[in-house]
């Protein structure tokens, strides 16, 4: 039996154990105090009963499942859930299908597509020689450089997907002209310590930004149910002291406990200004790129002010000029299938995870989780749920699935145990962005570094555990810190 | 000055024309008559003002304009007209995207999607070289066959946009397989005509059946409020003679305004029958395709009867069973950026028109027509009516939506003029449906086709109203001498 057919067959056995505990569980009675506690809830114009809720929750989980065994890619899986809840007559196509009419969701998608105009105008490739230019003496400066480039991008890059195809390509180029590489065996040399380092500054470019991850804004939405109004400036604000701690702690960490090889790289400025030089003066299509990119920032944060400027909009009008001066073309828009892709999980998770919530599940849950920690002190339940929700990640592939399936449980939960409705809001927003490699599947921004080879997925579980627990940690204890004070 | 500058320099040329037609009617003086008609409109929750109106229209003409004169894409035209209307406060985001959770739009989209599968698992090469090896021998004999089978399925598909769904995987497999492409330039070989011929046959395969199109009931229903009883059979025998003769005419006329560079292909059918021998038995996942197809379409059937049946949910099934058997896969999935273009400006445009609609702009379109005929005989009046009804359909992005917007308004209107009510409620429910490719948005059944790359926006615009021209005539001729004589 040939290695592939053994995968498929693993994988239909897979699939299999998915569809059965997904019947088990859609066949399991309505639990009593779910029934109890759904006929209590106020009543509104949505037609359902706990039979719907209890229906909706085992779509919905077994679809998380099916991605979490590996069973079914998000997509499939996805697709699926959706049509299993509309032809169940669970959720009404309405229903199901109203996430892709957010424009917070279209958002990341013209973000996808506004992400290929910068790799294709060369603007990125500049920006990021400038910077290496500059810092990249040795493998330390090469490892800041990395994660500078990052954070500075990652407000105009609302998917850290999007932007880990911008940095890979230049860590890949500098991991090949230093001459570490997987094929001889020369990997850690340099090159495995780039790779950690920009995936593990990923977490905390993403922190630091409304803008830098697909599901901050969805996030930032959600928490505005409990009277937490997150702009773009106060996500920046809190965010600020434990990110630029952090920034200056990872790079010198994973020297620690994942060092290069290599630690002086005297030759990189060099190699920089190189292709500086051969890339010649900035090109039109760098300045038209650079151009639209400033000015879509600039509206973004204008945007707080003036409620017409909405940001999908002005992402819209970014890309359109962006067409017109042929940077991105519809021959580049014919390859974003995975866009597509996107947006379609995306709005299918959300729409479910939104009427799960309108059908009392979340609250339930929450009212059971509550219970539990009843007795702690504030400050006690504070850490707790943090720490589980750091780890819950464990078993989530996306970031996003599980900010979709959690944030507001965990939310409720705390601001019904005295937590601060805003420190909580805020820490749960930022965890959902630093426990990101805490496996190699934890984000699709991991993926394309892990798929290089310069990583190997048990020693992202070792050391990506251990970044994990760097971030929390700060987090915790300067940025809980910070918060309070500014707030 | 190259050839490539010169059009590019052209191109510019034409944009800013459109840029200032779009300026000079934005800041035109809203007419009187629209601003009382409007005023003494029902209330309604929507905030507008007849400036709004004005507003929305002059954004709409101007993004349907620039595809006309070419100056812009559709996907680049409708992405710049959205960020207008939004940002100009015209449109809320909310109002401006609605029509992406629309689930007939989202069908569109996966009906691309599947038949990219219907194409790799190799049924779409077998049906289509059994359709050339019986009809082959000629560009004529494979547009005939085509557009024959659209009308004997035609009755049990109350969807048009389902019903391409299930013909544009077949015509884009006979396309492919002759070696007319839309990659290396040689489309107009063959392909654009055959996917043209299928485009225009859908206007007749509608036109000729009452269960053929969404809203062909919906009509036939709101003819009774004037007394007109239209039946499943009395619809199909009025609509016989015209159809039957239009049949006839389409592809000719096609082979002669849009002529294929290959017109006779002799060796075709010897050459489809070795394919077939060398394709061997049917294979697996013909066998799994064919499965899924088959129990996709008896499902949409019948969702006439069970409303859980929603039929973008049972693609969205048939997807995912696709995926499960490896038919169509996740890679497959991110060449498929065309399918996001096309539900971004489709939902775009919709979504448009839907609130000139609202807004009261049609029915004050209604307004001005009936009082233009006011002092003319029947015969003209009909005639001035049906072509009006067929030219308003540039400003309409959906068939419903006119139908059910103008249909009562232009049917009230000839009855007061003298026009024979069943006549006038007859051609009107046949007009919905013959004027389907005015525009390259005139059908959700069109925008499979655009969005193949085969057929260009402005082609479209060309080729397809003169299709709309000839089928007016035909219907106002033959059709009228043909209704007044049985009825």
């Amino acid at each position: 039996m040939s290695h592939h057919t053994h995968n498929r067959r693993r994988q239909h056995m897979l699939q299999l154990v998915v569809l059965l505990s997904a019947l088990i569980l859609w066949f399991t009675p309505v639990p009593d105090s779910l029934a109890h506690f759904i006929a209590k809830l106020p009543a509104s114009d949505l037609q359902f009963t706990p039979q719907t809720a209890w229906h909706l929750f085992a779509i919905f989980m077994s679809a998380i499942f099916a991605v979490m065994l590996n069973a079914l890619p998000i997509f499939t899986s996805s697709i699926l859930a959706v049509s299993a809840a509309i032809l169940t007559g669970t959720l009404t196509a309405k229903q199901a299908f109203s996430g892709f009419s957010e424009d917070w969701i279209l958002l990341i998608i013209v973000a996808f597509l506004i992400a290929r105009g910068v790799i294709k105008s060369g603007l990125g490739k500049r920006i990021a020689f400038l910077i290496i230019r500059k810092f990249g003496k040795t493998s330390l400066g090469l490892s800041y450089s990395v994660i500078a480039a990052d954070m500075l991008i990652a407000p105009a890059f609302p998917s850290n997907t999007a932007r880990s195809g911008v940095l890979f390509p230049i860590v890949n180029a500098l991991a090949s002209d230093s001459g570490s590489k997987v094929s001889n065996g020369t990997r850690k040399k340099l090159s495995s310590y780039l790779m950690m380092s920009s995936m593990a500054g990923l977490t905390i470019s993403s922190s630091l930004w409304l803008t830098a991850m697909a599901a901050n804004p969805a996030g930032a939405k959600m928490a505005k149910v409990f009277g937490v109004d997150i702009t773009y400036s106060s996500w920046a604000v809190a965010a600020a002291a434990p990110v630029l701690i952090l920034f200056f702690l990872i790079p010198r960490f994973l020297m620690w406990i994942y060092p290069p090889e290599i630690k002086e790289t005297p030759d990189a400025p060099e190699i920089a200004q190189a292709q500086l030089d051969h890339m010649g003066p900035v090109h039109r299509n760098e300045k038209i790129m650079a151009a639209v990119f400033i000015g879509m920032v600039g509206l973004w944060i204008a945007s707080s002010f003036v409620p017409e400027l909405n940001k999908t909009a002005v992402a819209f009008l970014g890309l359109g000029i962006l067409m017109i001066a042929n940077i991105f073309t519809l021959d580049d828009l014919s390859h974003e299938g995975n866009a597509l892709g996107t947006l379609v999980w995306f709005a299918i998770l959300y729409s479910m995870s939104v009427y799960l919530n309108k059908f009392g599940f979340m609250a339930w849950i929450g009212d059971n989780v509550s219970h539990a920690i009843a007795r702690m002190s504030w400050p006690v339940a504070y850490v707790v749920l943090v720490f589980a929700y750091v780890l819950i990640h464990y078993f989530f592939v996306s970031q996003t699935a599980q900010m979709l399936a959690l944030f507001s449980v965990f939310l409720g939960v705390a601001v019904d145990a005295g937590v601060p409705a805003e420190l909580m809001a805020l820490m749960l927003l930022f965890a959902t962005n630093f426990n990101a490699v805490i496996t190699p599947q934890g984000s699709s921004a991991n993926v394309i570094y892990v798929g290089s080879g310069y990583l190997e997925a048990g020693e992202i579980y070792r050391v990506g555990g251990l970044v994990t627990l760097l971030n929390t940690v700060v987090f915790l204890t300067v940025g809980t810190f910070w918060i309070l004070l500014i707030s």
